[in-house]
């Protein structure tokens, strides 16, 4: 364990002061032995580290020469800033902007930049239509019957024992599954919040997480989060007081696609537990890293039950099964209370074959695959974005998950943006749905996960162009296109 | 139209007085000619009125003499009291007794009276086997992309079709499917109420709604109904300024059974118009039907899109795949945005099946075989609860649907019935989880959708005398089972 923290500290050190700039690209590491002695950690030890920065694009090797810093043109691509949202301005909906947006879903005219699902071939879809079919031969009455009120067991069993990869150690009664990880997510707010309380959120945040919050008469206190950390704690603990609950993506986090260093992850769930506020874990990103090593969980750091840790299998696997779950920790009698009397049982077929399916051991292949083609794409998308991009736009490190995150020049709107690419068959997500804020008027986000070819290149060439032709408008037209759909 | 409306009113004047008793059991009815020339009607419509009373066991031909009211003993035992809940009494969960019977969901080592779902060998599980592999062949991604948000256009296009039985004219835009008839009743409450908000409900009530309405912090008030007719429009009348939604289960409702009727049904939807209060109607049981008509819907009488009619196929196909829709009427925005942010996507490969299933046109014939054997049932259970159960124990004569409610002397407590019946084997569901009240202490609910047996016939009797030997305990003694699990 030790160790273990010792390997991942030193990693993290390295990662952060490259993505940080003051390791720049092209500058030479200390050699696997020196790395060794610096920090009396064995040979095997300092080669993982190396690995592991590998893993995360940040380093290259070079025959005879040892490591180096990335030269790759898209690490000279300054961070985003860390966000500054005030912590209790009004919420403001961008409903109509929502609206458009999920409009769009579903519709294949478009290049869908702006939806953040696996694209179906990067899915085992054969093995997969393959469960059901066996699943529903199998099930005694083929899966027309209800599930037991907290779930497939096999289902539970499997997630319980592949939470040992995030130092989990759950059981299967400690679970129960859910329509998707949103249903998971609603669930838990709804046992832990009413009208009018208030709930912490990472800034910039998921819309679905904004508008379920919203949905539910909450109040939205959106948290500074720097783009490689994560939730700046010092700013939650200002605003604890205030607050019911907290709800984090620290894995991956979709639109930064950050991973939140353990002690951050220890910190928060100490600090929170202290306070008795729970905290809401949505880990539905967390299979996908870049780098060798899954990361772990604020439910991994949870002695009291105070932390609620959902997933699903709709990024990794399948969106339209529906298989999500929770551990809720000490809430599960209020959880299962509301599964019972909101959905009442999950659908039976889809879950029993995603519990077999996880058994015949091919996830971990799948994940292997499905990550390596992600991470590859995002250094595509990188390059592109370093090329045809204005001067001056910073891009996210994201270290898993399915998507990038782009500040642009302050002047670029990218409400307009997104009407003007529209046009162009284009579909992205502009800054301003991730908050409720007015901020992140010159952000947006692109999903990675659609299968690369020359034809996305010359989509986000298209991206890149437009964006600066707004740049070059004067001031008064820049917003123009706002309404323009 | 008023041809059509004319035969019910005959039909139902008839079928009421049977049930009063104002005709009795092995009494003579007019001749289809007497009839026919009674009421201006034709001698084809007067034969529908005596077959529709047929079909709902009310009346018996005799060959060469005409039809008789039914002399089962069943008719001679008294109809359940027209409920008498309070006004704005303090609601008061059933908790514990409703995780204890609810508990019992999936326990193979009982019989299940207690719940409401067809068994499974009343399904055409064969048929629905198949229709899931072909939709996991024949979905482009094997089912495993999210559907749009609406759902699946096949589905809402078949629901569209069929809400012609009920005289809706519903189309396939009005629809938006759910992930069963709980999670469709769950997004209408949250889009129309607030918590601390009051509901008028049924009462008795159907647990599930009742802990739902619990779940979102709302007020419940219960509404006097009577067996045959349902809801006390007058009681109903009175409550109006303090409610804010009103939900009702109109057609066989749980546990009673009853068909409100049309002129009923039509002037709440008027009245509720008039005050600007939204009617959620339950239409999960319309589809089971003992009379050869299929019952209209208050939504068939809806002009302004007041009402929101919710339904699935858990009641009449496969409970596990929890396919449901609701016809939102004017709130179809709200719920679209609730349903995007709750659950996102229904699964996608049930509801294609379901789709499928219902273009081959099985359903109908399906339906006809389902409440065929359910009225068989509840006759064998009519029979057996007039041989088995204590004198004074009444009835209610469900006119389609899954269940009965048993009104017992007034000094047997059916809370410590459930507890004895448990002891033997058996699940049923006692009077009190149907209320927030202190009410129905003597009432029980039996589910008649198990397949008839001896064994069945020998469990009801088990029940009967163990509801004759609480009755012949001392009042001392008499709750105390409650607690003895």
């Amino acid at each position: 364990m030790k160790k273990d923290f010792l390997y991942s500290e030193i990693t993290n050190n390295i990662a952060n002061k490259i993505k940080l700039g003051v390791l720049k690209a092209g500058e030479k590491l200390p050699s696997v032995r020196k790395l060794s002695s610096q920090h009396g950690i064995s040979i095997n030890t300092a080669k993982r580290v190396f690995l592991e920065l590998e893993g995360q694009s940040l380093i290259q090797p070079k025959p005879q020469s040892g490591y180096f810093v990335s030269d790759l043109a898209f690490f000279k691509l300054p961070l985003p800033e860390t966000s500054s949202p005030i912590p209790f301005a009004q919420n403001r909906e961008p409903d109509e902007l929502m609206n458009e947006v999920y409009s769009t879903m579903g519709r294949n005219d478009l290049t869908l930049l702006s939806i953040g699902v696996a694209s179906g071939n990067l899915l085992p879809l054969a093995k997969l239509k393959k469960e059901i079919i066996q699943a529903t031969r199998g099930l005694s009455e083929g899966g027309s019957e209800y599930e037991p009120l907290q779930g497939n067991i096999k289902l539970r069993r499997m997630v319980a024992a592949r939470s040992l990869t995030w130092e989990g150690n759950l059981k299967e009664e400690d679970l129960i599954t859910t329509n998707g990880c949103m249903n998971a997510l609603s669930l838990c707010l709804m046992a832990l919040t009413k009208p009018g309380d208030t709930i912490a959120l990472e800034s910039p945040c998921y819309p679905g997480i904004l508008q379920l919050a919203v949905s539910l008469g909450l109040h939205v206190v959106e948290v500074a989060t720097h783009p490689v950390y994560g939730i700046e704690i010092e700013a939650l603990k200002k605003l604890l007081p205030q607050i019911k609950v907290c709800l984090l993506v620290p894995n991956f986090n979709t639109p930064l696609g950050y991973c939140m260093p353990d002690s951050s992850k220890k910190e928060i769930v100490e600090l929170l537990t202290k306070h008795e506020i729970p905290l809401i874990e949505d880990d539905t990103y967390g299979d996908i890293h870049f780098g060798p090593e899954r990361p772990r969980c604020c439910k991994s750091f949870d002695k009291e039950g105070n932390v609620l840790w959902c997933s699903s299998v709709s990024k990794t696997l399948a969106p339209g099964y529906r298989v999500g779950w929770v551990a809720p920790g000490k809430y599960k009698e209020k959880l299962l209370r509301l599964k019972l009397v909101h959905s009442l049982s999950s659908v039976t077929v889809v879950n029993e074959a995603i519990a077999n399916f996880l058994m015949t051991g091919r996830y971990d292949n799948h994940l292997r695959r499905l990550s390596k083609t992600l991470q590859e794409n995002y250094q595509h998308y990188a390059l592109a974005i370093a090329d045809f991009f204005p001067v001056g736009t910073k891009v996210s490190r994201p270290q898993g998950g399915l998507t990038l995150w782009l500040e642009l020049p302050h002047e670029i709107d990218t409400q307009t943006l997104y009407h003007y690419a529209l046009k162009k068959g284009i579909s992205i997500s502009p800054g301003r749905i991730f908050t409720l804020q007015d901020q992140f008027h010159n952000c947006l986000r692109l999903c990675i996960s659609l299968p690369w070819s020359e034809q996305l290149r010359l989509d986000l060439k298209q991206i890149g162009s437009l964006a600066k032709s707004l740049q070059q408008q004067p001031p008064s037209l820049r917003t123009a296109g706002r309404a323009c759909s």
